[in-house]
């Protein structure tokens, strides 16, 4: 685990190096955002009635699965993805929810940079391949996926 | 492209048909949600900030990939996956954001079922790959996923 010693705000492509790991934040999840979120985007009875939810698959209610890569995205921005050469991203290899998010857990994000490619049709911005997990307080990954995004080059 | 001729609300593993194209709802984007569902999740200058987007990567403000796809799970939830037999989703393989997506796009949800597996080891239920696609007002693919759906057999 190192630090990110490259403030967010002067982060480029190559400041991405295979094979480093960090861990960033931590985000309390609230009731009231699980339900909010998911009548809006995911109205399944597990994420919106904890009533129906506790006799439901996971025994009580949890939070949309999309509503935690949402969280995860915000850890992301707010700490890893730079602010000046983020060209946003092509999308995501394999995306797993491991175990149920429910109200009151608290996740942080864990990263590892697994590869980085310049672009050679256009050399000013690269590829950059990131392992993303969200851990919970008893240290469960409920989150893994690997996120694709553009940077551009510093040089 | 069919019907989907089982109700949602009485939809098992097996009315999932390998092969089986269905198209569902629309959507459209409405900018001050695209600016506010980022500021809580995805705060990238081009997806909260319409000035600064104006001269971005993308010409303007754009949604939040996490955005687009919770658009999509909204429009599958509502018109695709059961309401009974859900029994959540383990996950995602490869998703794409293909197109960007602006302030009064309008769009609506392709699915492909690609593959259904009954579990050997728990025979109520089984695994349903879909292949989700989000389409714009000009017939251009904005997202691309891979889903997989946990269902409960109806026998």
């Amino acid at each position: 685990m190192s630090d990110f010693s490259v403030p967010i705000d002067d982060r480029y492509f190559e400041d991405y190096v295979p094979g480093a790991k960090y861990e960033f934040g931590s985000v309390k999840v609230d009731e009231q955002r699980i339900i909010e979120f998911a009548e809006e985007f995911d109205p399944q009875s597990f994420h919106v009635d904890a009533e129906a939810a506790a006799t439901g698959p996971f025994g009580g209610l949890i939070a949309s699965g999309w509503h935690t890569t949402a969280l995860m995205m915000r850890l992301f921005a707010d700490h890893y993805l730079s602010k000046n050469a983020s060209l946003g991203g092509p999308g995501v290899d394999e995306l797993r929810w491991l175990a149920p998010v429910r109200p009151g857990d608290v996740l942080g994000l864990r990263v590892t940079v697994l590869e980085t490619r310049r672009s050679e049709s256009k050399p000013d911005r690269g590829l950059v391949r990131t392992l993303a997990e969200m851990v919970n307080q008893d240290d469960v990954v409920v989150l893994r996926l690997t996120v694709l995004n553009f940077l551009k080059t510093r040089s």
